[in-house]
């Protein structure tokens, strides 16, 4: 495999198709979907084909606007009403990050502000905006690359947990961004990426974007980061984040807060990064995020192919947990970086 | 599938071969293998056909009975000679767990204690000595789990690590004993089994006993343990244990010390269960204790089958961590229950 950069979320040049990487084939098959009706969008998003909160943002961006141009409506007010129910749908795929809704009420606000505009001219506007988000991110990912450059050395040891690399956003990635725009800058680090069950995000994405970059990556089981800080392999733990409550309470993958504590035992810093659309003004603290429970079978077979757990047995499937406030070093946005008292920091940056 | 015990270590009804359920198979398929060449039986140690401490040193006994049995030689000494080679021998399949090499030394001592001794005799009473391991065993689980019951109370939710089961064991096993008996009288426990990567012991060995018997078991990832303990669900959490160091620190399944760590955050006790052979009177703290580490494609090929990693990543993979002793609420053996300070509760119990 080359090391061409991988775009993994764009719109087909006819405009009538989301083209996406199918991130649930990788390592072992690079694929691109090409998807244009409502139901294979919001199935690509719950079923993880594509990930990430920015990315998904992005995705549901480009996805409202193909699904908006089959729209039968000739008058303004009936396909914003359109717009309005496809964004409705689409907002039902996942329940956890905020960037899925704040993109899709975005596209859905554009198109308010377009009151009395010839539908077609409507289409032409949500396809700018749409490419704008797109476009917002990827220089995003490069000022939050920037920020965490300034908080980790040459020769620093960095623990990942799941992805937030490229293909989770536009480009550069969140949390992956400056470990990889300091490899490009020829930097010494070693990164130990936590393989993140169930569905091992980090050894499948994390480690293949690390593999690609010829980046130093050694993969270990969630349970191994105890025993690799201990041996005081670890400077920093870097996680991305998929909402930000306003007193500095972080939802992220599953396994985070875990990662959290034992940071804090062991003394590593932990950093959280992500944009600062993902603060949610809306919520005052972990207590409020909703955390999406996914079905027994990811644990129970792995990938949905080999048993590994009685037919019989129960199984708990939280996809994400909340990681509270005092655990967290700083978090880490395009606008800088926050501190606590969260309760301040963040005001400055959330919307 | 019945409810019928299984004897998952025995020698054959010749004594000329070990009889030995392949844990590797399970839950899927229930397969007893009869063994009787060195490499087959070092191999079954290795490839962990048949694990958890106790067992592991009941099968060795066995094991030098079984090869003893084909030796050549006539005359006690070198017959004596023969046996010191094959425990050396044997001793090398897995480094971490005390009472594989507890139970060779103790074989070869007891042989080494009828110098003189006709050879055929000298095998009748070895023979017997390995069943002696086996029954004592079960003697040891069964007071164990008296112990441990006085830890727990009626509607109790109880996280687990790995498999120290029935199968562990010779019967009951030593964590999973308590939770198993106080089943068996009606006790209303609620049970989360942590999968235990990469091997996923939990899923397979410790929800398949814990299925069979009837009792209330959901399954998580290792990753989840952290969301589960701020849930309020865990009373306890239960450990099996490899071996323990005079000042308590315990050289557990990987991910232990984690678990131990979130525990001690969430106010959570932790105990650990081992019988009072796995306490390591050589062994002043868990610094001396070697971490057996482990081939990286049980990490990035599941089962050796299926691929979810880059095939170039590097993989870390110890199979141990210690958990230290300040984060243990009490240590439960055979003779009794052990608490801080430590170097003077398993100075009694220590052999």
């Amino acid at each position: 495999m080359g090391r061409e950069e991988l775009i993994n979320v764009r719109l087909s040049d006819e405009g009538d198709a989301v083209v996406v990487l199918d991130q649930t084939l990788l390592p072992n098959e690079t694929k691109f979907l090409k998807l244009s009706e409502a139901e294979e969008l919001h199935e690509a998003i719950f079923s993880l084909r594509v990930r990430g909160a920015p990315a998904i943002g992005i995705f549901a961006a480009f996805s409202l606007y193909v699904l908006a141009r089959k729209s039968a409506s000739k008058g303004f007010d009936d396909f914003y009403a359109d717009v309005l129910k496809l964004g409705a749908y689409l907002d039902t795929a996942r329940p956890t990050a905020v960037n899925l809704s704040t993109q899709l009420r975005r596209m859905e606000g554009f198109v308010g502000g377009l009151v009395g505009t010839p539908v077609p001219q409507v289409l032409d506007a949500m396809r700018g905006e749409a490419v704008r988000i797109y476009n917002e991110d990827v220089e995003m990912c490069r000022a939050i690359s920037e920020y965490g450059l300034t908080l980790i050395r040459d020769g620093f040891g960095i623990m990942t947990i799941c992805n937030a690399g490229p293909i989770a956003t536009s480009r550069y990635g969140t949390s992956l961004g400056p470990i990889l725009m300091g490899h490009e800058r020829g930097m010494d680090l070693r990164i130990y990426t936590c393989e993140t069950r169930p569905l091992l995000q980090g050894a499948r994405l994390t480690a293949f974007e690390l593999d690609r970059a010829g980046a130093d990556c050694t993969l270990i089981c969630d349970s191994m980061a105890s025993i690799v800080m201990k041996e005081g392999k670890i400077d920093a733990v870097f996680s991305g984040c998929d909402r930000v409550a306003m007193n500095g309470d972080t939802a992220n993958k599953i396994g985070t807060s875990g990662l959290a504590i034992l940071a804090k035992h062991y003394g590593v810093p932990l950093y959280v990064f992500c944009p600062s659309s993902t603060i949610d003004t809306n919520c005052m603290s972990g207590d409020e995020i909703e955390i999406e429970l996914r079905p027994p079978g990811e644990i129970k077979e792995l990938f949905f192919k080999t048993p590994v757990a009685p037919a019989g047995v129960k199984c708990y499937n939280p996809a994400f947990d909340v990681t509270d406030n005092s655990l967290i070093t700083a978090i880490i946005t395009e606008k800088g970086i926050c501190r606590a008292p969260y309760t301040q920091s963040l005001a400055q940056f959330g919307k």
